[in-house]
């Protein structure tokens, strides 16, 4: 097994401090907007909402972003069950593709609970 | 407003029907699949899984599937609330082009709701 | 039944032409680029080269490009049960927006062959 | 010739705000967002930013989005050759469906432009 | 040279078959769609409809699946001639984005048949 | 930090000579595409056309191709203010996936001006 994505986490973490002093405003403003994301009325929780970023990132195919919000899922009090059940929409919604990322999605999830 | 979702819902499942039609096998796995989505362990409930497939939609910018899954959203009883917050999540995974996808989606429920 | 698939093929035509006129060398080397991907080689015939675009185009959600290769896949003599299985990969490889997709192509395929 | 990409680009301004009434913290957000986006740093001008914007929605085919920023490019003052040729870059980085696309693109130009 | 496709070939497979222990219903599924598009109707054949996977493969960039699908294709005897027409398919419709999967693509189809 | 995106544009530049020698019709053809991208006209200068390469590629989250045009838009004289200030427009048009990307782009940017 050759992927670790604790560590992988850690390098977008660097990454996007790095963007965000260069790109201040920009970054300052994006920070705000997913600040909005989690607080915007409140009817759904914050464990469901990145669960539902976790599967639109395996959507679009975005390793890094499932890194991201695999582990803010699994802050928030994700279950496995649940991880794997929305896994499961991304596969509805993808087909095969989706099926290989949600494959690195369980593997990132694994990885990060234990 | 030139735009009539519950007329759009319905072509798409007439276009759906005949695809059916013209390939059973396949499409008699894939409603398989779509039916194991939902009954897969059952962590999550089926409103909350259409919220995703929703918010997935709109991430990857498809709009009659937007149009199914708002429907379906509804149908498991999703509210407004519940419907702009999974819209909100898609907007910070996907910028400007969630947005205006997003704009359709709210016009949608309105209409369906209705 | 709202959409012509004809008619949309023809408005596809007459815009690229547009496109052609306003940047010659850019359509101009895009024009053999798509011409050399008929003759490379010649293992495959076109026949089946214009449904992998097709399916391709499904894959991508491109109306336009499905319309397109719908139309050319038909010049080359696709039957119907070859078309539906392009499809069918485009549907594995794909989920639930390449069903609302295909669903479209077969719609634009059986106008185009009446 | 049916499509008017007028009318289009004020459907789709009306929508957003729709959602912005929905969502004012998230939009208000992205409002702040976009906003940093044309003052950081200032080494590219607007016109240059709203053109490459534009040719970002073609390659990700979203016509709203190519609606909205072929109109703020035009505010800017990009003249026809400057955006063809950002049509021209989505070409080379999209080959056929970028050449659809951009050929909706063009004729929303010259519609606006007119 | 630093890619080793059979040894990632391996390491999805191991990781599909994790996710089929946690998801055993939506993966049952999505194996009978998958077997589905191979047996649906038959006009194709599974080299033909594993190369068009392929294509589509490097036209969503989805790394995992260009090798599963190469590793496919070769297993029903796709020759170079055909693999390296099926990408140029995937040139037209993509465009340098293409280019640079096809190269991996066609790395990996090399190493795999060696 | 275990990226090294100067090896990377080498192995990229290889793989896709490799491409090349397999299929040269098409091959040729798409460098006549990309040659005619840059002089097409010649209102925006090539520094402008490399960036906004870069910023499509960052949106469509291809990183062959990020690595490639980033290297070009060096090349063209690129400045660092002139290259986030295009990551910029594409995070405004992607939310969290491009911020991800772009942070990428940023790190092989300073590790190839260096």
């Amino acid at each position: 097994m050759s992927e670790n994505y604790s560590e992988q986490a850690k390098a977008v973490d660097q990454r996007v401090k790095t963007l965000a002093g260069a790109a201040p405003k920009v970054m300052g403003a994006y920070g705000q907007l997913a600040g909005a994301v989690m607080t915007e009325a409140g009817s759904l929780d914050s464990k469901t909402k990145e669960l539902m970023a976790m599967a639109i990132s395996v959507s679009i195919r975005c390793e890094d972003c499932i890194v991201y919000h695999t582990q803010a899922a699994i802050k928030y009090g994700a279950s496995e069950a649940e991880f794997v059940e929305s896994l499961a929409v991304a596969v509805e919604l993808g087909g095969g593709p989706s099926v290989v990322y949600s494959a690195k999605a369980l593997q990132a999830f694994r990885q990060m609970v234990a």
